[in-house]
C-alpha cells in the first residue's frame, strides 16, 4: 500500500514537491520500490494548488491532515515559528513523521521538535533547512559519523553570496548590490533576515548541532551581517588575495564549540572563494577525512523540493520496511558555546586618520600595548587629500584584544572614522 | 550485543579502519547508539597487523572470519578482482553483509555481488570505491533520488589530476609529471591504472550504474588516458580559458548512456577547473537539483576509511535496528551504452604542417566536407621556421565526423604530426 502524503503550504518549495510527486511517481516505485502517494495539500490559497493540479486533494484546514489516519507523512512548508511550529508538533503527536524545510523551527525549538518525535517514535527530516538542494545534512548523520569533525563551515546564503560577487566583480556598493538583488527576487523588500546574518546564523546553528554532537541554537550564534561592507575594503581583500564572503562558521575546540556569521575575507585559491552568485557551498573537516565541500543550489523551487523529497522518500522506504528512525537526535554531549570575546583569528581593519605626523605610531602603539601584532599595514592616500585610510592585517590575536585596541584607537585624536571597518581573516 | 566485524586486508585503508574503530568505538556508541567490535583481522603480514595494534584478533586465514557464526560484517580491502572476488562472495554466500572499497571488483563483477547479496538477504554497500572520503554514492542513493539525473561527471583519479595540475603550474612535461608523482608516492612504478585511465573507468561506471539505474560495466567505458598531452596543447587550452582535468563523464541521453573517460578542456571558471592536486570532485546534475558538487581527498588511509567506516556503521546501525538492506541494486533500467561514435561535443586538434601557401585550405576544406563546423583557429609558428601549428576549435560535432577528417587530413601531404592531438571540449 502506498505511504500516504499530506503537504502543508504551496508556496515556491511545496509547488516544486507536488510537481516532483505527480511527475516520478512511478519512477520511485520502479526504481527503488518506494510507493508514495499525495493524498492531501494544505494551503490558504486554492489558486496555488489548482496550478500544480492538485485538485480534489486541496484543503485549507491543517487539521484536515492531522486528523486523517491514512496518512503517514506531513511536510511542512510554511516557515515560520508559529503556525509552522503548531502544525509540527501536532503531528508528530498525531503520530505522522515530518519532515520540514524549515530552519528558522529547527535552530530555536529543534530540541522541543526532536523530543517530540522521539516520545513518539517518530521520524524528523530537515535536509533542506540549509543548502537548499545540497545533500548536508544527511553526509553528516551517514556517509561521515566516523568522523569528528572539527570544522563546518561555509556559504549558506545565496542572497548575501549574490550580493557579494557582485560587489567585487563590478566595484559597487552595497546599497546598489541590494537593489539589485531585490530587483531580481533574490531579496525580500525587508532584507534583514538575508544581510543581517540572521537566515544564516540558522543554518549554521543546525549543523553545528550534527557535526558537533550538541545543541546549538539560533541565539548562541554571534552574528554580523553585510551592511557595513564597503567597496574599499572589498577592493583591499583583492589586493592583498582574499575574497570577501558571509560565512557560517563553527568550529570545535578545546574551549567549546566557536560559532559564528560574519563576512570573513578568505584566499582567493580556496574553494569556497570560487562559489559566485547564489550558489552555496558548505566545507566540513573531519579528522578521517580531512577536508571535504557540498557545493549547489542553495535556494530556489527545484533544489529545495529535491532536498524535502529525497527525506520523503527516505522515510517512506523506512515505514514501508517497517523499519523505526534510523537516526533520531544526536546531541548527545553538553559542550560549551565558546563566547566571541576569546576566538582567536586574524583581522583586517581600516581606519580613515588626518595625514599628520605621529598617528602611525600612536596606532601602533595602542595594537602593541593590547598585545596585538600586526602582519601588515598599508597606508593609502590620495595626493594632497588631508586624510588617509590606514589598513592593517593583524597576526592571530583574541577578539577581546582587538576590541579594546579598538576602543582606545577610536579615542586617538586624528582618527577620524569612529566605526573602523573590521573584517575576520581565516587562512 | 555488539556488532562483529571482520577486516580482510591491513593496506593503507585498511590499516587507517582498524584505527578508527579501536579510537572511536566509544564514541560511535555514545552519539549514535551503535556499537561495533572489531573481532578478526586477515593479513599475509602480521607485522602490519601488530603496527595497529591488532593483537589476538590477527589471522592469515580470510575462512577464519567467513566460518566464524559471530562475524556480521566483513571488510574486504584487498583490491583486485580474483582473490577479493572470492572473499566477497563467500562471505555473502555465509550470511555476512560486506563494505568494500573495491572499484574494479564492483564495476565488473557488480551484477554477480548484488545479485548474490540479494539471494542471501545482506547488504552490500562500497562508498570508498568512488572518490575516496568523498560522500557521493550515498547520496546518490538517498538525498538524491527525486531527481532524474542527467550527467555525473568528475575528477576521480588524484594521480592523473596532481601531474595535470603541475603541468599547468610549471609547464613540465607528462614524463617529468609522472616521475615527479612517482617520487612523491602519488603514482605507481607501472602507472598504467591512473595514467591510462582506467582507474577512473571503473568509478564512472559505478557512478553511472547508480545515477542512471542501469549497469555500466568497466569494459562499456570508452577510456582514453593523458599519455599523449603536452605543453603545448596545455598551453592553448589555458590561451582559450580552459583547464584540461581528466574527465569522468556519463551523461544519460535520448540514444542511452554516453560513458567516457578522457582528457577534457572546461572553463576555468568552472567549479571542476578549480579542484587540483590529488583533490577529487563529482559534479552531478539533476532535473531538480539542478548543479551540485562533491568534492574532497580522493585517496588516502584516513579519506578512503572515513568511506568505508561509514558504510560498517550504517550496516551495523541497519543490523542492531533488525533492519534488512535499506537499498539493494538500483539497476532497475537497461538502458543502451552509446558507442563513441555517437557522442557530440566540442573538439581541440592541432596539428603540424610544413609552412606552405594552400595548408591551411585544405585542411579547412576537409572539415566542411564532413560537416564539422570550425569555432576558431589558431596559426602558431616562430619566425623562420618551416612547420607551424594549427590549432582548431570545432563547435559541437559527431565524433565520428571528426575522425573521418582526421583521417582525411593525415594523408595531406604537408601535415607533418600524423597522430594529431586531439582533446574533447565541454562548456
Amino acid at each position: 500500500m502506498a505511504v500516504k502524503i499530506g503537504l502543508v503550504g504551496t508556496g515556491t518549495v511545496g509547488g516544486g514537491c507536488i510537481d516532483i510527486i505527480l511527475a516520478h511517481q512511478a519512477d520511485f516505485k520502479k526504481h527503488y520500490g518506494i510507493d508514495i502517494e499525495l493524498a492531501r495539500v494544505c494551503s490558504l490559497d486554492r489558486s496555488e494548488s489548482d496550478a500544480h493540479g492538485v485538485g480534489d486533494r486541496f484543503t485549507d484546514n491543517f487539521n484536515d491532515i492531522i486528523n486523517d489516519p491514512d496518512i503517514d507523512i506531513v511536510i511542512e512548508l510554511i516557515g515560520g515559528t508559529t503556525f509552522a511550529r503548531t502544525v509540527v508538533t501536532n503531528a508528530l503527536s498525531a503520530g505522522k513523521h515530518v519532515v520540514t524545510a524549515n530552519k528558522a523551527l529547527m535552530a530555536t525549538y529543534g530540541e522541543e521538535i526532536m523530543d517530540l518525535a522521539k516520545k513518539n517514535g517518530r521520524e524528523i527530516l530537515f535536509e533542506a533547512s540549509v543548502g537548499g538542494g545540497i545533500p548536508i545534512i544527511d553526509p553528516l548523520k551517514h556517509s561521515l559519523i566516523a568522523n569528528e569533525i572539527s570544522t563546518v563551515m561555509g556559504i549558506v546564503n545565496g542572497t548575501t553570496n549574490y550580493m557579494l560577487t557582485r560587489m567585487v566583480e563590478t566595484g559597487m556598493s552595497y546599497d546598489d548590490a541590494l537593489k539589485e538583488a531585490q530587483d531580481l527576487g533574490y531579496a525580500e523588500f525587508d532584507p534583514s533576515a538575508d544581510v543581517d546574518g540572521h537566515d544564516a546564523a540558522a543554518k549554521i546553528a543546525i549543523l553545528a548541532s550534527i557535526a558537533f554532537n550538541s545543541r546549538v541554537t539560533i541565539d548562541d550564534v554571534y552574528t554580523e551581517g553585510i551592511r557595513n561592507l564597503t567597496p574599499t575594503d572589498i577592493d583591499a581583500a583583492a589586493d592583498m588575495g582574499y575574497a570577501v564572503k558571509l560565512l557560517a562558521i563553527g568550529n570545535r575546540t578545546a574551549n567549546g564549540i566557536d560559532v559564528r556569521v560574519h563576512p570573513t575575507m578568505i584566499p582567493v585559491k580556496h574553494q569556497l572563494a570560487n562559489v559566485n552568485g547564489v550558489m552555496n557551498a558548505i566545507y566540513v573537516i573531519g579528522d578521517a577525512v580531512g577536508e571535504t565541500m557540498f557545493f549547489g543550489a542553495g535556494a530556489g523551487s527545484g533544489p529545495a523540493a529535491s532536498a524535502v523529497m529525497g527525506d520523503v522518500l527516505e522515510m517512506a522506504r523506512h515505514i514501508q520496511m517497517g523499519t523505526g528512525p534510523l537516526v533520531g537526535c544526536t546531541c548527545t554531549d553538553d559542550l560549551p558555546i565558546m563566547p566571541i570575546d576569546e576566538i582567536e583569528t586574524k583581522y583586517y581593519i581600516r581606519f580613515t586618520v588626518k595625514d599628520r605626523p605621529g598617528v602611525l605610531a600612536s596606532v601602533a602603539r595602542v595594537f602593541a600595548d593590547n598585545g596585538v601584532s600586526l602582519y601588515s599595514v598599508v597606508q593609502r592616500g590620495q595626493a594632497g587629500a588631508e586624510e588617509v585610510d590606514l589598513l592593517y592585517v593583524t597576526h592571530e590575536a583574541k577578539e577581546k584584544a582587538i576590541r579594546t585596541a579598538l576602543a582606545y584607537i577610536q579615542e586617538l585624536p586624528d582618527v577620524l572614522l569612529k566605526e573602523p571597518s573590521l573584517i575576520r581573516v581565516e587562512d
